[in-house]
C-alpha cells in the first residue's frame, strides 16, 4: 500500500490541535506501521499532566504500548523532534519520521538521516501557523519545554 | 557542598532493586540538583506500567516534576544512557551524569561527552551484577527494553 505523507501528518496536526485547545504545548505525533495503521497518537502534555517527560512524540510512543521491536513503523510529528525525541527514534530503531515543519525549531532530524533514518519534511503551513503563534503568545512555556533557560530565570 | 558521587549512586541503585523485585527491568536513576539535593527518582517501569517510554532516567526526571530549567542539575542512573535517554539530557541540558556501569551496556555517554557533558563512570560491580543477571535470565525483555529485534521474532 502506498503511504500519504499528508494523510498521516493530518492525524499529528489534530493531535497538536486538541494540545493547543486544552491551553498545552501544540505539538502532536502520531506512530504508524508501515502499512499506515495507526499504531498510537498523542500530544505534548506537559501542562495538562505537569509532566516534562511528554513530548509529543513520547506520548505517541506510550500509547501504541509495548512492541517487540519498531523496525516497521513511522513516526509522525508536526515538528522537527527534539534531541530527546530524536533519540527515541534512534534508541528503538525507528526507521522513517515525517515531519511536519522544521522553519520553527530544527532538533536532531539531520543527525537521524546520518544514522539512516528516512526524513521527510512536509512544509506544512498549517503546523507552523500554530507553532508561530505558540512561540510568539507564550515563549516562556515553550523555552521550558526545550529545556532553555528564558531571560528572566 | 562537595558532592559524594557513590552516595547519589546509592539512590539510583535502590531504585535499581526495586525494579528488580517488581519483576521488571533492573535500572534505576535520580536527579539531583547541583548541591545534591534528591529532585526525583525512579524505575524502568516497562512491565509494571506496561508502559515503554518509561526508562529509568526518564521516570527519574518525570518525578521531578516541571522545571523552568536544568543548568543546576545532576543525572544518576545504574546504567550507561541509551540514545533516548542520553537524547533527554542533551536537549534539557543536563550538565553531568554520573553512571555506575557501561560494562553490559553502552549508550550515548560519549557523544554526550563530546557535547561538554560531564560524565562520571563508576564501574559499580553491584550495578554490574544486576545487569548481568538480568541479560542472563530475562534476554527478551533486555532486547525490547533497547528496541533490538530479537532472533525469535
Amino acid at each position: 500500500m502506498q503511504i500519504d505523507p499528508h494523510a498521516l501528518l493530518a492525524v499529528a496536526r489534530e493531535e497538536a490541535e486538541l494540545g493547543k485547545a486544552e491551553g498545552g504545548v501544540p505539538i502532536g505525533a502520531a506512530l504508524f506501521d508501515s502499512s499506515g495503521r495507526l499504531l498510537g497518537r498523542g500530544h505534548n502534555r506537559r501542562v495538562q499532566d505537569g509532566d516534562p517527560s511528554l513530548h509529543a512524540e513520547t506520548t505517541a510512543f506510550r500509547n501504541a504500548g509495548r512492541r517487540p521491536h519498531y523496525r516497521d513503523t513511522i513516526m509522525v510529528t508536526t515538528l522537527s523532534p527534539c534531541w530527546y525525541c530524536s533519540g527515541l527514534v534512534r534508541q528503538f530503531g525507528i526507521p522513517r519520521v515525517i515531519i511536519g515543519e522544521a522553519k520553527t525549531f530544527s532538533g536532531g532530524h539531520d543527525w537521524l538521516a546520518e544514522h539512516d533514518v528516512r526524513i521527510d519534511v512536509l512544509d506544512d503551513p498549517a503546523c507552523t501557523a500554530l507553532m508561530e503563534e505558540f512561540i510568539e503568545t507564550r515563549p516562556q512555556l515553550w523555552f521550558e519545554d526545550i529545556g532553555v533557560p528564558s531571560t528572566s530565570d
